[in-house]
């Protein structure tokens, strides 16, 4: 692992041999074995954990544990900030952590093209190490597949995750009670504006980063201290907005929201006014919501605050009433309008 | 479910406004939630774990785990005996089998192409439903992308599945000791050639089904039995031969196989002579080798052949010796070979 950390892991030479990608990379045979023992054990694989076999066997955990799992698309595969491998952690792990599990394990399933430069994929897996690593979650289970040139896009890599979960609290949607108040853990729109440049080179004038970033110690922060954390969502496709939206209508509860409480840095809300775009809808990879009991909004402030990745968090809006699922927002100039869904999305491919 | 379980699933109105997939459908907006609420949970997901939110909540097993993820590209989608639905639980499925986990839980996650008929996702869906049943899984967690027409190939599907060790056996390639017998659970290379039939369509004269399968049942009945299992391997890429050498360079042991053992039909054997493939090559997906001591062989094979998928159990070599970690084979006319892996496979996009 030092040579990864210090950036320069070089290819051993059996896998040098091809400089991208070939469809018997994926094949079961002699190469598949190459790129396995000496490119993702190395990089990835916990020797501990590690006995070569189908599936992994780990120590359950007692209590609860939480399961879940995302493919990543995005496009382009590096960006400001991050690459599909770190994100493919992040996203994964922060989902976890919206259900308020500590985080403990992954698995990692590539789709590679055909013609994947190999020094490509070494970067990927390299950044997917430092993220677990930065994480503290163990990448335990995989799979590589190919498939032929103009079937697929460089890189798709699923993780799927497994967490436990410490606590006694219900963390879903349902728990949600009129009173509860709406705490964000940051400026938002910060990774779609990141891709979108990347992509489209707006050559916007300030570099825009990503916020991608693991979120659980700042949540677990929350849960250790007692905090009554009603539900957690973290803010990727559809943004903040469907966020908001797929809390009030499942549990059937007004949420009102104020639009000038949302903290938007002024580079991300220029460059949204050229495109169109409304920050509200925006992708983020490091940001999350937090519905907590109205007597705790205090505690909750000061607990995300001594974490850097959420020392912007604020309280946006609270839970009116038990009511049809309405998400409404006051805007800057203090008129009240319903929050909708797109029906698709501002940027495709952004996760 | 019942309709599912007719086979007369209906999408409902809203999802039927667009006949195929278009990127929103990935995009976290109203389409995305459409597809989810009207196609993938009412087939899929199980009611008392759905708690529409990023991760499920899972009660711990107790013990320990297994944990395993595979993506499935299989090429084309439906083939005889199967198609990517089925595989991706069979698949993995039978990878926490090998583990001698019982399965509970899979995730499922969809790359979907921009442009594909909604009723080939909807079957492929309903086939998955199926086969989690029939396997006796719940799929409690998932997620949909979408990528640009040109990008991807239809549908990739990735599923990870928890399984939980209820024994105290240490079943993985280490524990193979001198003396053990390799016993196959049924007749090998059907998955391999009804892919390459359906794909390439060679009319190969009698219809030759995929293997497709899952074995937990019968491997399971094993250790319940008290069988001494020392290691499992399911026969997927790379085929017998592949998770023979893998066993033994991992635990450096010589293994001897008779060629004349290896159940192959001969419908297969006759298409592998005209298309020069060797049936020890060829991916499986219903079929897995157990090494188990010298003196529980008979009882191994009476209780795999009580199961119809692995009626047809044979012993077909057993470990020689402390050594290097060569698989031999005597082939039919008595010489004896060392069996090699290929470089790449076979047949690309197996599984």
């Amino acid at each position: 692992m030092t040579e990864a950390e210090k950036g320069s892991f070089q290819c051993p030479l059996p896998l040098r041999h091809h400089s991208s990608i070939v469809l018997a990379h994926g094949g079961g045979g002699r190469l598949m074995h190459h790129l396995i023992d000496l490119l993702f054990r190395p990089l990835l694989s916990d020797p501990g954990l590690d006995r070569r076999h189908d599936a992994a066997a780990l120590e359950a955990t007692g209590g609860r544990m939480a399961f879940t799992t995302d493919s990543y698309v995005v496009h382009p595969l590096f960006f400001p900030g991050g690459d599909i491998g770190s994100l493919a952690v992040h996203g994964t792990v922060n989902d976890l952590a919206m259900a308020g599990a500590l985080p403990l394990y992954l698995s990692c399933a590539f789709i590679l093209e055909e013609g994947l430069p190999l020094e490509t994929l070494t970067r990927v897996v390299e950044s997917m190490a430092r993220a677990a690593r930065a994480s503290g979650v163990a990448i335990v289970t995989g799979d590589t597949k190919v498939v032929d040139r103009g079937k697929g896009d460089g890189i798709f890599i699923n993780t799927a995750g497994i967490g436990v979960i410490k606590h006694g609290l219900e963390i879903d949607p349902r728990g949600v009670r009129p009173g509860d108040v709406c705490v964000l853990s940051g400026d938002v729109g910060r990774h779609g504006v990141a891709i979108l440049n990347a992509r489209e080179e707006l050559s916007l004038e300030s570099a825009i980063e990503s916020d991608s970033a693991p979120v659980a110690e700042p949540v677990l922060s929350l849960i250790d201290a007692g905090v009554e954390v009603r539900c957690l969502r973290d803010l990727t496709r559809g943004g903040l907005a469907a966020a908001l939206i797929e809390i009030a209508e499942t549990r059937r509860i007004d949420i009102e929201i104020r639009e000038r409480a949302i903290p938007v840095r002024e580079d991300v809300r220029g460059a949204c006014e050229i495109l169109g775009l409304d920050p509200v809808h925006i992708a983020n990879e490091g940001r999350f919501i937090a519905f907590v009991a109205p007597g705790d909004e205090a505690k909750t402030l000061d607990l995300l605050r001594r974490h850097p990745i959420s020392a912007g968090a604020v309280p946006i809006g609270r839970v009116a009433r038990e009511g049809t699922g309405l998400v409404s927002i006051e805007s800057r100039i203090g008129v009240r309008r319903i929050l909708d869904m797109p029906v698709g999305e501002q940027l495709p491919r952004i996760c």
